[in-house]
């Protein structure tokens, strides 16, 4: 890869760059019961480890003139786990994704990489370090809401943002329609994204109707003759809007009386992909480091291409293929900047496939049970790499078990920012810096807690996993799976939660004791759309709908 | 690789090893109807192709002192589509397989080959180069059967062997227990093998029986208070058997009155590794090129191994992982021979994995729906391997579809043996040389007719597959699938049977003509156990009881 060459802001950027900071302690960070019961038996171990990585770190700092690495954080949509990076399974699903293939061979592969199991809960996890459920996030319906990220949760962004970084975020966002939650008011500097998701953006069309694809929302294929209520159809709705930190969004892809159609879908995701280029370019050209997500519309679409490039040609892995090249042209971009070789970037995907529209969307559940929504590992298992020349091992494989929420923990620690993640709350994000620099088996979990919403419904330790009873159910009586041994979860193991209902249990009573002790955050409440400077007329008979029968009307 | 020396034989060798041959055209072989209906569209293109491949071939052989290539075919038991040679699926299922990962680097890696559903059709379709309906064998029982293979059959060791190739049988063979389906009376010069399968050596033992894995066989833990035949349960089976051509065999495991354990099965499928590696040492070390086949008995087991080496642990997995390690030193005991680099190692599968334990066992569906025995994906999927050096790619992928018949037609290509085939049959296998040494699209099937036992349950066609409507029932009504949409076949496309009912049927036509004009073979039947000369008192017993029933009696 090529070096930038650092020529006379070197010793300044450098200096600006790299604050002196009094790293956190692992100590410090509230961490979870389960993480507590794991460092009391290799605490010593860790914090001995933890200053040769700290040594290591600095290596790498000065390696790179004394600047602290950028992050590039790719996140796709509903992707289950073997569907990119492997040339087999590409065969399996009759599809080509060489440049994910090719980052794959320059990564570690994260094997065992859970996230939420669907959009909303998988992001804010990642941008608060939390599970979801502590900051009150669920999944987001579209249509109104007046909900969404709290101001007072502090994202990686913030964290980030705190120490020196320029930060910015393109593509689908997805925390709530209230201004709190907007990534310009989350710790962007700059984000250009859709209000909503992709069910108001590419299901909720009428080319999705006539293809069979999305029945009812579209008035053109319904005569509707008893129809009073019109209002029942989401309506009027944001599309794309960009903004800038502490200013108003400006809503960039629709007139006003003008309908949503697929060509729109389109051309915002073509939009989308030259704003990222646009961003590494600006990013990379500034002294500081950066921290910069994408997160594609794309692969979900609900119209089928017309001379698809793909085998599959299914509608979603016809996207998927040609996400693919897209990704090739960022990381090129991103060399072509010559920040490259100091930047971390993680590619992954935030759940499971959209299984309801298995067969002709092209992906199916391939390995393990479950899409979105679902507890299974085929909603929560996921292909994740993460490529760092000259820190990280390429081709290498990880089998300890990682949450997204890690990424928040791990981020912060080689950005040097830990001392601004906040000490008032449970982090569940494990710092997994270990794994990163010194590869497989240096993981520091080797659990994971699974929500769907608010409901704990998964416990996973190591091989083991507990479908968690109901309430009031003995622990002896939940299925324990051996997800080597059975990676569909479809037999549940002889006996094996004789002993393991208990420890299992235990995992929970740890896990609701620390919530105990700090209770959740609540969940963002406002007005939609305030803060955006354009709203159209629609977008305001909308709000003024929703608010009027709203319990709590402002 | 090392390349082994010819010193003064080498002249002798090359006119020993390279007769004048006529080869057969395609034309002479009689192929099923489906493929004189692909070659009416492309023959004229295939002909042109074939010259240059003889070319290629008289080149190869060139470069190797004139000597044709050697042919290692191994074929292990029970393991579906995805389970070997892919570092990632590895960490799906918590084993690891180095061996087979290097030699599918190193290799032709067949993306889409099919095989029977069972270990017994697959091996005769092999063997024989027909779907196993045409030489009327089935799936074969454990217990006396008094049937196999019959003598009439031309099976690749025969063909190879008329061509010149020394030839060689170790492990399992599963042909039936009457002397002429024997493999010394089949083609092969020598062979080690047990006259029945893993049913009678791994899941009828006592240690199975307490381990929970199979019940009833096994008296030790039951009463049978009320039991009146003493001869429901298989016994007194003849174990492993060793012998050379035209000669006799002789059993080399049980001393008359002994019980077979499990302890005596690992002793076997230890000596066959040694045996295998004696065989590459022994047939190296001749003039003429070999032809040797190593058919494992693992991973099948059904004992738990304590300490496992595999993060999984389950009885077949583990033995997968054990078996990784066995492939590893038999490629390097062929790479010290020196003959290596003139070696075609064919690696691969028989068919899916044996559901029927999933769980303990470790193996899981994975990828495709079902296993042995099934027209699923998951009964006739496999992952396959083929490493000819400086012939075929190095990690390289086909997409194309290859049936285990195939191989037949392909050796005897490569070995230049074609005239040796039948020309008074039908030969399902599809000489696919041009896709080994071209490359992907160069196959030349797009189709395969999958059985279970006699009945054609499936039928493959490029990317669809219908399942076979009963008969009567119109293919309109018959469920297809896309299966690179629809890997487990779970969701039938909507409407594509209306137009592809048609052409299904009329593929199951051209398939039915073609039986029409060449019936099928009779099986193979005889008195089980002739050709062995120290035949226990105990094996004796059951045959005389077998026959006392029989109504044919000899």
């Amino acid at each position: 890869m090529k070096t930038k060459i650092h020529t006379l802001s070197l010793g300044l950027a450098a200096m600006l760059a790299t604050p002196v900071v009094t790293p956190l302690s692992a100590d410090e960070i509230i961490h979870d019961g389960e993480f507590q019961f794991l460092r009391q038996q290799y605490g010593e171990k860790w914090d001995k480890e933890d200053k040769e990585i700290d040594q290591q770190l600095a290596a790498i700092r000065e390696k790179n003139g004394g600047k602290r690495p950028n992050i590039l954080y790719i996140l796709i949509d509903d992707v289950s786990f073997g569907q990119m990076g492997d040339p087999k399974m590409n065969y399996v699903m009759g599809i080509k994704t060489p440049s994910i293939n090719k980052f794959s061979d320059e990564s570690l592969n994260l094997m065992r990489m859970y996230t939420e199991p669907s959009c909303t809960p998988t992001r804010a996890a990642f941008l608060t370090g939390r599970h979801p459920v502590r900051s009150g996030i669920k999944e987001v319906k579209v249509a109104l809401v007046g909900e969404g990220l709290p101001a007072n949760e502090v994202t990686i962004a913030e964290v980030l943002k705190s120490a020196g970084y320029n930060t910015a975020h393109v593509g689908k966002w997805h925390q709530g329609d209230i201004e709190q939650a907007y990534p310009h008011n989350q710790g962007f500097d700059y984000a250009a994204f859709p209000l909503h998701q992709q069910v108001q953006l590419t299901v909720m069309t009428p080319e999705s109707a006539k293809a069979g694809n999305q029945f009812g929302y579209n008035r053109s294929l319904q005569n509707g003759a008893f129809e009073l209520d019109k209002k029942f159809r989401p309506f009027g709705l944001v599309t794309g809007v960009e903004a800038k930190a502490g200013g108003k969004a400006v809503e960039v892809d629709l007139k006003p009386g003008e309908e949503w159609t697929h060509a729109h879908y389109v051309k915002m995701n073509e939009r989308y992909q030259r704003q990222i280029l646009e961003q590494v370019d600006a990013l990379a050209a500034k002294d500081e480091p950066f921290f910069l997500q994408y997160w594609p519309l794309y692969p979900l679409n609900f119209v089928f291409d017309e001379n698809p490039e793909s085998l599959n040609g299914g509608f979603h892995a016809e996207k998927l293929q040609l996400l693919d090249g897209w990704i090739g042209e960022l990381l090129e971009q991103l060399e072509k900047t010559g920040e490259a070789d100091n930047t971390i970037v993680v590619f992954m995907a935030d759940n499971g496939l959209m299984y309801h529209y298995e067969g002709p969307s092209g992906l199916s559940q391939l390995i393990y049970r479950g899409g979105k929504t679902n507890h299974l590992e085929g909603g929560v298992r996921v292909d994740a790499f993460v490529r760092w020349p000259g820190a990280v091992k390429p081709k290498s494989y990880a089998g300890d078990i990682v949450h997204v929420s890690d990424l928040f923990t791990t981020f912060a620690r080689v950005a040097q920012a830990t001392e601004h993640i906040p000490t008032d709350r449970v982090i569940d994000g494990i710092d997994q810096t270990a794994l990163l620099l010194k590869g497989e088996h240096h993981g520091r979990r080797d659990y994971v807690y699974i929500y769907e919403n608010e409901l704990l419904r998964s416990i996973v330790k190591q091989e083991y996993k507990m479908h968690m009873p109901a309430p009031g159910v003995p622990g002896a009586a939940a299925p324990v799976f051996n997800i080597f041994r059975d990676p569909r979860e479809e037999h549940a193991q002889i006996g094996t939660a004789l002993w393991s209902g208990a420890s299992f249990q235990d995992m929970a009573k740890r896990h609701a004791l620390t919530i105990a002790k700090y209770p959740h955050n609540k969940l963002g409440k406002g007005k939609p759309y305030e803060g955006i400077q354009n709203l159209r007329p629609e977008s305001k008979e909308t709000v003024e709908t929703f608010m009027s029968w709203h319990p709590k009307k402002k």
